[in-house]
């Protein structure tokens, strides 16, 4: 004998979630039968409805159930200073902090040869129209410093060579409450690289 | 900005779950995006289902979506040895080895004075009803051999105590492949005393 049919299908479902195998999936399979109706029922609808509601604004690329997100709605924002990231969940990070007060544009991933990504299959070509169409004064590259991170980051400040924007990249240095012994050497020298006069 | 709410139901839904916190509870909900549309119906469907389809058998507490499971159903089984678990779940981590033939008997819990379960939180009246009534020659109890578990095994030995049936349990020791140096001592104790003779 084996599960019922119904709870087979959600261990299923389950396990195609990144990073859950056969014993968590099996574990979140059960612990449904525990939840409350209400809650079993938001959950159901959502996923229903995912595919459907949820839309990448037509500017930025960032999530949103309209056509535009918030945040190129909102009128308030510094419209030329735009935030480059990779992914949609990284606009909501800068935006829990909050100090940023201009656009972003989301990629949607890093050009990677290894991985076949090429730079015609992330939104560069679509972040070149953005700055020359809507006169972008500074382009801040909030890409992670890895070989894919870098690969991208040279490959848009090359596409804006000549052209009159200010391209700027986050710094990367040792984080805020870190033991400087046990920070890495790259993470050290990049440190170092991106220095800054105090005094 | 955060993220459009069905998002936001999402990772609320996901947090819901035993060991997910905030940041996997976000991933979770942002790859449901990624999902083919047929799987997320499926899931979405096999949520909503399963309040109302999944029951407990009314003889042993396994989960069914009839009103008696398949292994009490089955007729082939030897209904004279009954294997006592703790959950749902151990039912099937047995009926995957196979091996045993016997039908079963969920506790649904462990007697737990400091969690307030008391032997009539748990299935063990129905046990003992079972016991009588279907003339059950062996309980084989295979609970975990923590407090709870010795505790819920010794009280059930007491209500059987007098009653025409063989009591065991399954045999606690060194699992296979495993290092003896590397055993705790409560186990190696365990195994010497569930020692078996061998010629």
């Amino acid at each position: 004998m084996n599960y019922p049919k119904t709870i087979l299908n959600l261990i299923e479902c389950f396990k195609k979630f990144p990073g859950i195998g056969e014993k968590t999936a099996e574990r979140m399979a059960l612990s449904t039968l525990e939840m409350e109706e209400d809650n079993l029922n938001l959950f159901s609808k959502s996923l229903k409805e995912i595919k459907t509601k949820i839309k990448t604004c037509s500017k930025c690329g960032s999530l949103t159930e309209d056509d535009e997100c918030e945040i190129c709605k909102d009128k308030s924002r510094d419209h030329s200073i735009i935030c480059v990231v990779e992914e949609c969940k990284n606009v909501i990070l800068f935006e829990k902090i909050g100090s940023f007060k201009g656009i972003y544009h989301v990629l949607g991933g890093l050009i990677s040869p290894l991985e076949g990504i090429n730079p015609e299959d992330i939104k560069i070509n679509e972040l070149i129209k953005r700055i020359e169409k809507e006169k972008i004064k500074e382009v801040i590259l909030a890409i992670k410093p890895s070989v894919e991170g870098e690969t991208t980051a040279l490959y848009i400040r090359k596409m804006l060579e000549g052209k009159d924007v200010t391209v700027s990249k986050i710094a990367h240095g040792i984080p805020m409450g870190a033991e400087i012994d046990y920070i890495d050497p790259l993470t050290l020298e990049m440190a170092i690289e991106d220095r800054r006069q105090v005094s």
